[in-house]
């Protein structure tokens, strides 16, 4: 946390690309149940940068809508009336420094005295650059007893190189702690929940090793298609868009070691030590242990070229080279128009070292850490079959988020990823030598997908749980995924 | 499990106190359960030996009543009309070896040439000598490709000596072998399943030591009082009808080691085991760590000694000198007039070892297996409370046996355990060394409460958790009876 975030000065929050979805669907409802729960800053004021032209009345109009309808169970137009002073509209060119020179002066009114600032840039990564620059050249980045931040939507880069490049741009202006990279996954609660399972309890830190666990299981299924974003995801495939983010960094989670403390420091520290514990595959390793898919129709979508190799479907084994899991394989999966939505963590553990009692098939135990539809946990065990003499069957115990707490409880991911940036809080975003950490697992496989053709593409239905080489990746080791099996918490 | 158990020979049992409440609630509804679901042997009969004059029709007339009410869910006509041939009645004195020279002949005659036979004494301990001499005066103890078998029921002693001097009189006509101490405790199937839950998962049993667990609560709790024992009750109290049998067997279910296997030797050798580890406590130690108690009113029930002191409630804190349990307390209690009918274990863990989220109180977690009356299993653990930065909340992961299986699979512990005699399975049952080393620690308790009256006997309100000294027993730990957060479940 930076020193400056408590120094008691209002704050301004600057919305670039204020006119877009993401504004109107995520960050403003959010806002606004900040707001409404007295979180934000007292005097706290929201000015939406974009190349639309709105007047404020207009823009608060827009807002209006999309709160209503995105801010949950507790909307009130009495709230809205409070809150919908704060907001107003800038209009202006990201390329333009001029524009940015007339937006300071217009924050300095609005302010009256000194604020902090948070930027938000809900763009397209290609104009960070430009916007950071303007925001430096109009003397806008430089802290001087007021905070300046920046929060950075993903995609960050489309590969290694290209990361590198945009984090060099941003650090010319930033310091790596006013950089706020965010992944709206991490500010889900059951994903921060990994987290509080394993070093809140006692129970399970003890066995979450090698020595207890066969393997893992990373699912994170969508049953959609491309929706209205063909042309984007056609340009990067299931890689770039779930991998490098979302699935390395549930890997983190249930691979890290306990950090020294849940600051944003300690905690990422351990996150890149579980991502530098991976080696980057070889072609030959790629050719064998990844698999990638596109189902059967995909060139046939809108803005998809018609000869379209862009993965929709990817599956990987990987290796976490460290004391606690060496040996043990974690195999991530993910994509489009798959059988369910679903996105699960399996800890599969091994069978009792000692089968003690004549079992037709002795079952082993299984950890479950559900994240998507229904969150919760679920673990699976053996007990004694009544009526019989020593026969075990398998049982299941759950908990469920929704159940324990209440839906209505569960907050939007960015309500809490937006109230971390202003309380200076970057332990749930990602760190400039984390990003490229995991890039640099990612780009070999993309290499030899892109450049090698290897493994060839293959292909699957829509509906189904992907391409046959999907579960060939695990039968080859004498394994399968279990997500069959883990769902049973579902059907209740 | 004895070499001719297998001898493809008829089988019959007899049954002493045939005209006794046992026979007719629990042996007979049981057997017939056994014979319905054709696990008793092909040709089996049933004689029933009694003081009281029978014809073999009034006797069956008596059963039918008793087995209709108490067989279960499914006792139909039909069945009952193929299994009542099977049964017999025999009129005799337990005191007349010549009754017993008749009943030979009686028995040889029925069974056509050569049978297995298992005696059940369904009558007091202080028969068994008797019985049992008569039974080898009368020949019928010698094994010859046949087995024979003796079923002693509870309780076998009152104290060590008379235990040892009862194990000497059986071991002069019988094998250790051929004797089957019966606990009916140990037959049901939640009290099985803490074996299968430890052995049969990978995942308890590496928690399962002093290093993650603080301490043991074993509770069994009976809202009722005396009922129509008062007389034979006021001559044992708790300790002898409670916790000599029930409540250490429990305690050894928990703490034992994994056996080499589930054979008969290889469990009790374990359990005895687990007993021995147990140091006798001194007569300071009684004082200190133990608490006996008696409800108000108890000296005014009927066929209850006015001045007695007998105990009806009693807790006590016992450890377990090994290297898996060093250092751990196990509290026990049992009463009669209690809140709650209640048996269960729970296991109460160590708090995490570091406190990495700010929270206002880390609980540490919970597992609790209950065996009555919900039968299942539950873990209480902490999980991050949604819309806040680091707070915990517990919550509870359930297993209800009856819900996973039906109620109706659950059969009564005399149908198992009667099968496992018929079997030759001794694993169920208590054998001498494990009798006297649990007497060996009930004794200096027994000796110290009734020859020094110390502690001195507390009073606690019927319906209540018994007298304040039951919990201060804990508080001088910094400790405190469970029950409460564990009951969740139960409330479902």
């Amino acid at each position: 946390m930076n020193t400056s975030t408590f120094n008691g000065l209002p704050t301004t929050i600057v919305i670039f690309g204020a006119s877009g979805d993401l504004t109107q669907r995520k960050l403003m409802p959010s806002l606004f149940n900040l707001f409404r729960k007295r979180r934000t800053p007292k005097d706290v004021q929201i000015v939406g940068f974009g190349g639309t032209e709105f007047s404020d009345e207009q823009f608060r109009e827009r807002l209006h809508t999309g709160i209503k309808e995105h801010a949950g169970y507790d909307f009130t137009e009495e709230e809205w009336n409070v809150f919908a002073p704060n907001l107003s509209y800038f209009h202006g060119k990201y390329g333009e420094v001029g524009d940015f020179t007339r937006l300071a002066e217009h924050l300095s009114q609005l302010e009256n005295g000194g604020a902090n600032r948070l930027f938000y840039m809900a763009l397209p990564p290609t104009l960070f650059p430009v916007i950071i620059d303007n925001l430096g050249a109009s003397g806008q980045l430089h802290e001087n007893g007021a905070w300046r931040r920046v929060v950075l939507e993903k995609p960050f880069g489309t590969d290694l190189e290209s990361a590198t490049i945009l984090n060099h741009q941003v650090h010319k202006a930033l310091n790596e702690n006013q950089i706020y990279r965010i992944d709206h996954y991490l500010g889900k609660e059951t994903v921060q929940n990994i987290l509080f399972t394993r070093f809140a309890n006692t129970i399970f830190e003890p066995i979450w090793n090698r020595t207890y666990i066969d393997h893992v299981q990373i699912t994170v299924a969508e049953t959609v298609g491309l929706e209205h974003r063909a042309g984007f995801y056609d340009s990067v495939g299931v890689l770039r868009d779930m991998f490098q983010n979302h699935l390395l960094q549930l890997l983190t989670l249930v691979a890290m070691e306990p950090p020294a403390s849940f600051s944003a420091t300690h905690l990422r520290n351990e996150k890149v030590k579980v991502l530098s514990a991976i080696q980057p595959m070889t072609p030959e390793q790629v050719a064998r242990h990844t698999v990638r898919a596109q189902y059967k129709g995909y060139r046939n979508e809108k803005q998809v070229n018609p000869a379209s190799t862009t993965p929709t479907y990817a599956a990987m084994r990987l290796f976490v080279n460290n004391w606690r899991w060496k040996g043990v394989p974690f195999y991530l999966r993910s994509g489009k128009n798959l059988a369910e939505k679903l996105s699960q963590v399996i800890i599969q553990f091994k069978e009792p070292p000692l089968a003690m009692f004549p079992m037709q098939a002795m079952k082993p135990n299984m950890l479950v850490l559900y994240l998507q539809p229904d969150e919760g946990l679920h673990v699976r065990f053996e007990a004694k079959a009544p009526d019989t003499v020593a026969e075990t069957r398998s049982v299941d115990m759950e908990f469920h988020y929704a159940e324990a707490f209440g839906q209505t409880a569960i907050p939007e991911s960015y309500e809490r990823l937006l109230l971390d940036t202003i309380q200076g809080d970057a332990s749930l975003f990602t760190r400039a030598d984390e990003v490229e950490t995991a890039w640099a697992l990612i780009d070999p496989i993309l290499q030899t997908w892109e450049t090698h053709q290897t493994p060839p593409l293959a292909v699957y239905r829509p509906g189904s749980w992907g391409p046959p080489e999907g579960y060939d990746l695990l039968a080859r080791d004498g394994r399968r995924w279990l997500n069959e099996e883990a769902s049973m918490m579902l059907d209740k």
